[in-house]
């Protein structure tokens, strides 16, 4: 079993109701990392539905977490034949932490047409990219992030003001990304506020949506995560996921609070 | 009072309890345009909250809705000195049509730096933009929609696969945009798989997610509706909305489902 899977795991306690936990090896500083946190109701809400594939996800992050139990409730909403509706709630110590609506499917049943605007995109080899080895983040035991842009800001360059960084990600124990990983992965880059002011301390998500669109094939998937926008403060977190065989499997959205101290620009 | 005033207008029935009217005027078929459902909810979210604007709000389509009574029901699910956090829950003949999660702020009291990777989009002049005038839609009654780009499908060019609409929209009674009116405005474009394959049938929404800004500066909007993946069937559409001013004021994407038939391709 990958310490993703045995990290997340849930167990039914009551109807609708699961047990888990919130380990180390997540956590980006003192909070476990909010796309880790929303796996885990993924797989709660994978074992209360009958389709199994998440297909959008949106969660609103309403108090931090920290380790140790939490309990995940779900409501459903709606179940067709296609895809089932549903709610989720994670509490820890009565407290309401996280809120989460989904929409599931079973991908082997989608059928439809096919498109895309552009191919996945060019990235250096992984050998060649940037692991900051140096990296405070727990985080980082669990997860191998590799960076094609905007490393300047851990190797003394500065930050490149693009507003993205983009790089492959895996799982560090080599166990392949399935869906569920995905929207783990989907909170794993750094913040591209960083890439404007340099490294800041938290940066708070309000919510993120995540889309999948496939399961991944085995292999580290090139991933990017772009601002555009930041409105006093309020930005966007835009994340594209591609598979080692280029295919799209994911997409992102956050909504994120930017905090620059005075004087670090 | 405007048409959108008017025609979004909440009543508290109970505490934490609104009702409302999806009014004609506002319909792509037979359905109550789902931005124009969004803005009820958001209006019946500021009535119940201490905070006014809605920062982030998103919204899953569980099942059509139809003209006549709504109710929408509250819960507020934190609320801390600077954003509240509430559900939504839209039902017609008690039936969960609309689940929306939010987050409101007050943008006078925002505060934090701004920065954007690219300017407002150049669009030709609002004159000189495509108006469908023979559209049978009747949201065209409240929603004056003017095309820059992707008029093709309507003028007999045909498609220009280039996935995208862009233009100017506005309330059509000539009321200026307010923030609630952003929500609405988040879903007033045709679907940009519509320049793919032409104009399609019902292009169902499975979720919508909208970042608001600011308040928009008066007059007519400048917006783009994209779509670059589209994957068995699943797309999804990222919209941008910019006032008079060039103020970015709203983000927005959604995730739907393309059904072509056969043969229109």
């Amino acid at each position: 079993m990958s310490h993703f899977e045995e990290e997340t795991a849930v167990t039914e306690i009551a109807p609708q109701r699961y047990a888990a936990e919130l380990h180390r090896g997540w956590r980006i500083g003192k909070v476990p990392n909010g796309g880790y946190v929303l796996a885990i109701a993924g797989r709660a809400l994978r074992a209360a539905l009958p389709h199994r594939d998440p297909l959008t996800l949106n969660a609103f992050y309403l108090a931090p977490t920290r380790l140790g139990p939490v309990e995940c409730h779900i409501e459903v909403l709606r179940c067709g034949r296609n895809t089932s509706h549903a709610m989720a709630r994670l509490y820890q110590d009565g407290e309401l932490k996280v809120q989460v609506t989904a929409a599931y499917v079973d991908f082997g049943a989608m059928q439809g047409e096919s498109w895309a605007a552009r191919e996945a995109p060019e990235l250096p080899p992984l050998a060649d990219c940037f692991e900051n080895r140096h990296s405070p983040l727990e985080f980082h035991q669990r997860v191998d992030l590799r960076l094609a842009s905007g490393s300047g800001i851990f190797t003394g360059d500065g930050p490149d003001r693009r507003g993205e960084f983009s790089g492959y990600v895996q799982h560090r124990d080599g166990a392949p990304a399935d869906v569920l990983s995905l929207l783990m992965f989907a909170d794993a880059f750094p913040p591209p506020a960083f890439s404007l002011f340099g490294v800041l301390g938290w940066v708070p998500t309000v919510d993120l949506s995540v889309q999948i669109r496939a399961h991944p094939a085995p292999g580290p998937l090139r991933a990017s995560l772009t601002s555009r926008f930041l409105t006093r403060g309020v930005v966007e977190e835009d994340g594209e996921y591609w598979d080692s065989q280029g295919a799209l499997v994911a997409l992102s959205r956050q909504t994120a609070l930017v905090r620059v101290p005075d004087g670090s620009q």
